[in-house]
């Protein structure tokens, strides 16, 4: 009954069977919160200590530097708006792609005096040197640029932004929520570079959802966004949700482990699927980019992407139209006009992006569904004119 | 090997077998992002809408009133920072012995131009009328109190003091984190009294870690905490942890349903609990106040809470001394100093509370086992002296 082939793993990904039993004694055998100070808390304490570990250990971290949080929209607010309240208002500049978890906090911060300044992009979603060299002149104290976009998969280099921004005394972050357990990454080596923080989540690598980290070089003062019972250094209060930090730990894990194969394989995948549709006729977004194995975003002229999306998840693929995490608002993608792509085109935007358990077959089966219609699509659009 | 007798339920719970059965098929088989417009995120936005109705039919709210949030304390700072942020600075008052996670975003807001003023309460833990009608007349933007205190279990008086509060032009929160699931909740009948906000939680009713609800009159105006793609009504960004939402959802419609037989028997077991605890002599705090009926808090003269606790530990009975949640950070309890409390006293804080699985038995076992420790601590002190 409930079999489309899942081909939208930047928005969320199936747990891992290894994760899920990992989480599953933490719900109802070994279930004590980890500030208790009886046997259950101390073994939930631990439990979270090893998760860390994990997650540390899966992005070049310090254990220490292991912010927990719910997600990464709250691990990038914390960067965000609890960076911004150490310091008095000046300017921050972030991408002209960020994710709205980003774009939004940034925005809230404009209203309250901050000067926020949006960094263009080229035509491949990469960060503009010129505008970034002169963005940096104006000496922003916060930078935020996401390591590779959810929509397009550009991967930024970020270390060629980070340089200049420390030496210019920013202090610089990069969402890493979607390169995390699709290429290398090493907070370590970034750090070196320049950067500050990092966020990663574990729900976009076959771990649960409600876990997340916001990686912070121990040089960053941040205000908690959530205060209280004084959690994770004070940084973020509140009862770990143990069974998803478990998880989050153990996907990490096995993250690394699958990188040996993993992208090697979903770029044989993308190159089959990306193959086909340049036969179909479609524009390929960022395609010159450096791009992430598993996103391709694409557009058909004068189809629709959302009526495109609606007639493949009929036909049994569920793909993405537009920005998928906040589809809730179904406006162009921000991303795309970024790029300088004309709304028209823009409209017309789908996105694959693949996972561990696609296919040869299923994208080949994708190919002629697509084809098929496309060619429905494009019929009545004719009939329509 | 684990399996100390836990009395511990107002830090956490386990989750209840058929909560954790609902979960399950939203991690690894129905896994949608809950924002994607395909089969997988229709079956996880229809998830999260159940759910919603389950925590609105248990608490008396409507679903729209419903903002899902990753926990208590996130609901909490949601409440006292968005709130805030859409007034310019005045007075905020808040009951003396709120949880840290109010006690610290007003805190935090006392640092922004705000002035915080802590409602006295008497020595029961209630809040005291004097000291409430002074604050009302110093006109307070947001007044927030607790329903049940997690420490003592005292249950305020709510309407009586939401109805002045309103009159006077205060927006009011209660957090009934604690009260839920141990005494019935009508959001409807609280808001009709003055009302406008209640925090309530998922793990302390059985149901998962990572899941929690700001329930909010329409009239109430936020910022959100965590801004991005614009989920729960701009209120509250990020990806939905739609398992632990399902769980919330399952725990609320088996708290609910409990409430016919679970607080009477608890109060049986409360009642031997206490029968004994006196008969050894000890102190019971806030013993003349409304109460919780799963709620004890103690403390044996001369005595040191923490000693107490890691040798009950030892000998197979989680309990939780001075305040559980923040045990993080082990300063004698801010509610007991609140309440009068001497220092020295409050250092013997234990706190019992007591749960769906606990027995008759386990109590004699549980009171047979702390007569022989205090006896032992005793002579330990004597020869000491």
């Amino acid at each position: 009954m409930f079999s489309p082939v899942y081909l939208d793993h930047n928005a969320t990904t199936a747990v891992d069977p290894a994760v899920l039993e990992a989480m599953l004694p933490w719900f109802d055998q070994r279930y004590g919160n980890a500030s208790s100070r009886h046997e259950y808390g101390r073994a939930a304490r631990a439990a979270v200590d090893q998760a860390r570990q994990q997650v540390a250990a899966a992005t070049g971290a310090h254990p220490t530097e292991i912010v927990f949080t719910s997600g990464g929209s709250e691990a990038n607010n914390l960067f965000i708006k609890g960076s911004a309240a150490t310091f008095k208002p000046g300017t921050l500049a972030v991408g002209a792609l960020e994710h709205p978890c980003v774009m939004r906090p940034a925005e809230q911060l404009a209203k309250q005096g901050w000067m926020l300044r949006k960094l263009a992009v080229d035509a491949q979603g990469r960060i503009d040197v010129a505008d970034f060299t002169a963005a940096i002149q104006s000496k922003p104290r916060l930078v935020s640029v996401m390591l590779a976009n959810n929509e397009t998969g550009t991967v930024q280099d970020i270390p060629s932004l980070a340089g200049p921004a420390e030496a210019a005394g920013a202090c610089f972050h990069t969402d890493a929520v979607q390169a995390l357990g699709k290429m290398p990454l090493d907070f370590r080596a970034l750090n070196r570079a320049g950067v500050r923080a990092m966020t990663v989540s574990s729900h976009k690598i076959y771990g649960p959802k409600g876990a997340a980290a916001l990686i912070v070089d121990k040089r960053v003062e941040l205000q908690p966004l959530i205060a209280g019972g004084g959690h994770e250094r004070g940084l973020r209060s509140g009862t770990e949700n143990v069974p998803a930090i478990v998880g989050f730990g153990v996907a990490c894990e096995l993250a690394v482990r699958a990188l040996a194969e993993l992208p090697a394989s979903l770029r044989v995948l993308q190159a089959q699927l990306e193959k086909g549709l340049h036969a179909l006729g479609a524009t390929i977004f960022a395609s010159a980019a450096e791009r992430l194995p598993n996103t391709t975003y694409f557009a058909f002229a004068d189809i629709d992407g959302e009526t495109l999306v609606g007639k493949l998840d009929r036909a049994g693929f569920a793909v993405a139209s537009g920005a998928a995490c906040s589809s809730a608002n179904p406006e162009p993608s921000h991303v795309l006009a970024a790029m300088g792509i004309a709304p028209e085109v823009a409209r017309g935007a789908v996105r694959v992006s693949l996972g561990r358990g696609n296919s040869n077959k299923q994208i080949d089966d994708f190919l002629q569904v697509l084809a098929q219609t496309v060619q429905q699509l494009k019929q009545m659009t004719a009939v329509a004119i």
